[in-house]
């Protein structure tokens, strides 16, 4: 049982087609190469890769680890040969530009595949992850030289990827990088510091290891305003593209963490590293924005991956495992008991909802690169919007569906075999890496919402009362439509306050901010639903369990409002009655 | 830093003292061999226990685990000597009865110390509750000769013991238990049969093993009514109490554990053991009854001691921990943001609501067997009403807050060497075992609430308002007392609303239990702080922390109470939606 994996293909197609029409996208010109059948059986491929080949690796990936040897990364047993199955298969190209060796299909398709590879091994997914996001970066700001000499390879899968940011002081403050990048004579950079937290910064698949790395050029102004951008390979980058000398880093460390053991999380020393620029001098915080939606949108993805893995596991448990009922008759399956149907609601819902949200942000994302011209700003202004709280959101939500897994599970889940625990170890770095959720918070409070004037939240409260509207007269929708709609005034409440105090008393935002972007994401949530619960207006029993979802959203859920708005307005003043020392000291 | 420990002994002092006022215990006959002072260098000699013995162990223990070596658990190392030591300085028989070498002290006392040893070793702290439960089953139920050959070794801790109920098909679903116990021909009875999930089923400390063991007479009704307890000790017990020959009991496996690895949890064959009958025949579950207050009291304890371990470590990298800030000056500690302090104080609300109210409950226990006569019936009646709250809210805080403190650490916390994953880990298993949190809350809503016309609750509700009137003048008790009137309205109509469901339609009752059972604890824990707030007037640093935390408690926590009133009043309409087959089929 535990290392199988049922890739939720259903639930995905009723989201992709259904619910957001993205057949649509094929007739743009940037997708009009392939179409919704093409996209179909890359969604199958993609299953049956997930559940054949990833996820009999998920538990003794887990077991095994990956470890440092003669200061070589190696990894769990069978992840190589995974890898190179994977990339011949044309997998980490799906997104990426065709002239680099990808198939330029949605970031929506691409989107829907991730959960399956993270569904079936998240420790497996982060390599392709870091490829996608370094390719991304480098095609939007390395010189066209350095572009076609590596983006070949990295697009493919062929050379490994890291993304360089953390060092030991400088986490969620970025702008404390101390990482050196000397000017060399020959105009090229040397780059020099310890980075940490960097994910497959190395590993034993490929011969080639590009890590893009923001360091500081001596000189620049303090803060983050002062930090560029570099590509330093493991090994010096020949002229003809092949992997030369080694370049002066190595790994010193691999982290011994609480999951995603087979994701080797690294220390990398750079003594003097043959370096490349990309962008800019000191613009390589702005640079690296490029992939932090790329990255967003995947964590968001991871969490809705074990969220929806985690579900199967216990919905099959649940009919399987008789446990209670009369004593003089055979045990009843324990789906039958209200509480464990309370926790399989609750599972159901809040991934579905999660789900379809990221697929809603991805296809956002697709409209604004490639969809019609006139709309893009629209769709990337939405995107923008969605992001924070997908990956925040989605990420909770990994969590919290992972435990209730391990709860339905009984004892049984808290033993390495039933599989789901580790489930639970896997998503708990989800709402910290790639900014913790508080940073989230705080990017959605701080900037995404006062800029443009309120654009974005306008945007998306609109896109909402249209789908309101669009079901005003259904009766089978009443209830998560009237929930929708409490939600969304609370929720509009709750903006202008806090976009006041944006302007006025930023800690008052500040201290509301986590809230805030939780209660978003209900919001959108139940709007995920009321758009699925219509999309599902026919008698099978998939469209039965959608109407039957989002009602138990409505009525178990979308309360979880009252509490949230209470606490988005709450306030600094009583998270600053105390001093730090009367806080935290005299323990 | 990772086997550091600081138990929070001003924290229990203050609670004891001058919430509590647990003195008044030493005037009762039962304590009068002992008075306040004595109980304070108790308090203090745990702590120093704890930090100095335990808490190495922790991590390491951890690290190595208990594994099954030729037949036989071996503990890692260390744990052995730390027992040792702990038996000799008297620890397992604090609260036990002086005739077996215990030192009658009360069980908030000892609920108090649990806190400290759970603390720094929750792994290690499940032995000697396994003893404590034991002793107290034989005491109340075993004939006074087999008593007097166990009692003073266990009591003691010179032998260990094991409560062995759960098989792999009778887990919450007692009634199925299938172990056989045939009746001898000279009155003795020899037991057959797997259980699982045996806590210390084995180990290399002591030379005995007790095992309490429910299992079924042959003819016996079915379901729980059909179960008698038995005593079967691992060797077989001579005449003069020390062990003889082994008695076909072996341990066959040791589970792989998502934590509390130091802890052998055990598959244990039972191969026609000779056993001793404790109590009546065919009254097993009922005796086994009287352990069940000692365990779920230090379920909550350990949930509470996991908490504070985990907040005074957060609370100590929140100050050490430079991060953010202006980028031309120093980093200012992470304790200044208000998301990081968000989080440090809903820690601390949470842990210290839990604390106060566990010791109220071990209280109220102490009160039931030692206090005044008249009073005695509503002291148990009190504590019956606490003890699944306690244990279902404890075990919850305790995961709660133990994963807040991984999201203060971040990326480190995620790391083993910060010593905090450990306490997710270690914590998940809490709301699983001595009975799941969802049976917890059907123990609450469909016995505790409608037994005795209610009295248990009105008891409850009768105690808050008490304090309500007490503290009706004072200004700066506003914001908790104001919190707590209006979290008890909601409690009324919703344990109005739940009584009349469990007479009528009970499926509906529990469809709420679980989020009523989180509102008793909620509007519990917000009693507990406004009597700790009215207790701190003076103008210490403690003081000002508990006023300040108060606040917090009523302006962050207390509005989980609009929520949880939803939820619980739900009903089973709209999880009884689906049949089982749609509800987790076809996929």
């Amino acid at each position: 049982m535990n290392d199988s994996y049922l890739p939720p293909l259903n639930d995905l197609r009723f989201v992709l087609d259904d619910v957001l029409d993205y057949g649509r996208l094929f007739s743009l010109p940037a997708f009009e190469h392939a179409d919704v059948e093409l996209a179909d059986v890359v969604l199958a491929e993609s299953a049956r890769f997930a559940a054949g080949v990833l996820a009999p690796l998920n538990a003794t990936g887990d077991e095994q680890g990956s470890r440092l040897e003669n200061g070589r990364v190696v990894t769990p047993p069978g992840f190589r040969d995974a890898y190179w199955h994977y990339v011949e298969a044309g997998w980490p190209g799906l997104d990426m530009p065709q002239e680099f060796g990808g198939q330029a299909l949605p970031v929506t398709l691409q989107a829907a595949c991730a959960e399956m590879v993270n569904g079936a091994c998240v420790a497996f997914g982060m390599l392709p992850l870091m490829e996608r996001a370094a390719t991304r970066l480098l095609v939007a700001h390395a010189p066209k030289g350095l572009v076609d000499v590596v983006a070949p390879s990295l697009a493919t899968g062929r050379w490994g990827a890291t993304i360089c940011i953390s060092e030991a002081q400088a986490g969620s403050d970025v702008g404390r990088i101390a990482t050196r990048a000397e000017r060399q004579s020959d105009g090229g950079y040397c780059v020099t510091g310890t980075k940490i937290f960097i994910t497959y910064g190395d590993q034993d698949f490929t011969e080639q290891i590009i890590h893009m790395v923001l360091a500081r050029i001596p000189g620049s102004p303090p803060g983050t305003r002062g930090l560029s951008l570099f590509l330093v390979p493991a090994r010096a980058l020949q002229a003809n593209g092949t992997p030369g000398a080694s370049n002066g880093v190595t790994v010193t460390r691999v982290e011994h963490k609480m999951g995603l053991k087979a994701s080797p999380t690294c220390v990398v020393n750079f003594d003097g590293a043959q370096a490349y620029l990309v962008g800019q001098e000191n613009a390589g915080l702005k640079a690296m924005f490029t992939m932090v939606n790329t990255m967003r949108l995947e964590v968001a993805m991871q969490g809705v991956a074990v969220a929806g893995a985690a579900t199967a596991k216990a919905l099959r448990y649940a009919l399987e495992r008789p446990q209670g009922g009369r004593a003089d008759a055979p045990a009843v399956a324990i789906v039958e008991h209200a509480d464990v149907r309370r926790m399989l609601y609750l599972m159901r819902a809040r991934t579905e909802a999660m789900r379809a949200l990221v697929l809603e942000a991805a296809l956002q994302l697709d409209l604004a690169q490639a969809g019609p011209e006139a709309p893009r700003a629209d769709a990337l202004a939405l995107a923008e919007w969605l992001l924070p709280v997908c990956k925040a959101c989605g990420s909770d939500a990994g969590f919290e569906v992972a435990n209730l897994a391990v709860q339905v599970f009984g004892g049984h889940g808290y033993v390495a075999d039933a599989g789901v625990e580790q489930y639970v170890r896997d998503s708990r770095v989800m709402s910290i890496y790639e900014g913790a959720n508080g940073i989230q918070a705080l990017d959605l409070v701080m900037r995404k919402l006062p800029q443009d004037n309120g654009k974005r939240y306008s945007l998306f409260a609109a896109r909402i009362r249209a789908d309101l509207d669009r079901n005003s007269g259904c009766a089978e929708l009443r209830e998560i439509r009237d929930a929708v709609v409490d939600g969304l005034l609370r929720l509009d409440a709750c903006t202008d306050a806090i976009a006041q105090r944006v302007a006025n008393v930023s800690r008052d935002a500040e201290a509301g901010a986590s809230a805030y972007l939780a209660l978003v994401g209900l919001v959108a949530g139940g709007w995920m639903w009321l758009r699925m619960a219509a999309a599902a207006s026919g008698d099978s029993p998939l469209h039965e369990v959608k109407r039957a979802l989002a009602r138990f959203y409505a009525e178990y859920l979308m309360p979880e409002a009252l509490t949230l708005q209470r606490r988005a307005l709450l306030g600094a003043a009583s998270l600053d009655t105390l001093d730090a020392e009367t806080l935290t000291g005299g323990r």
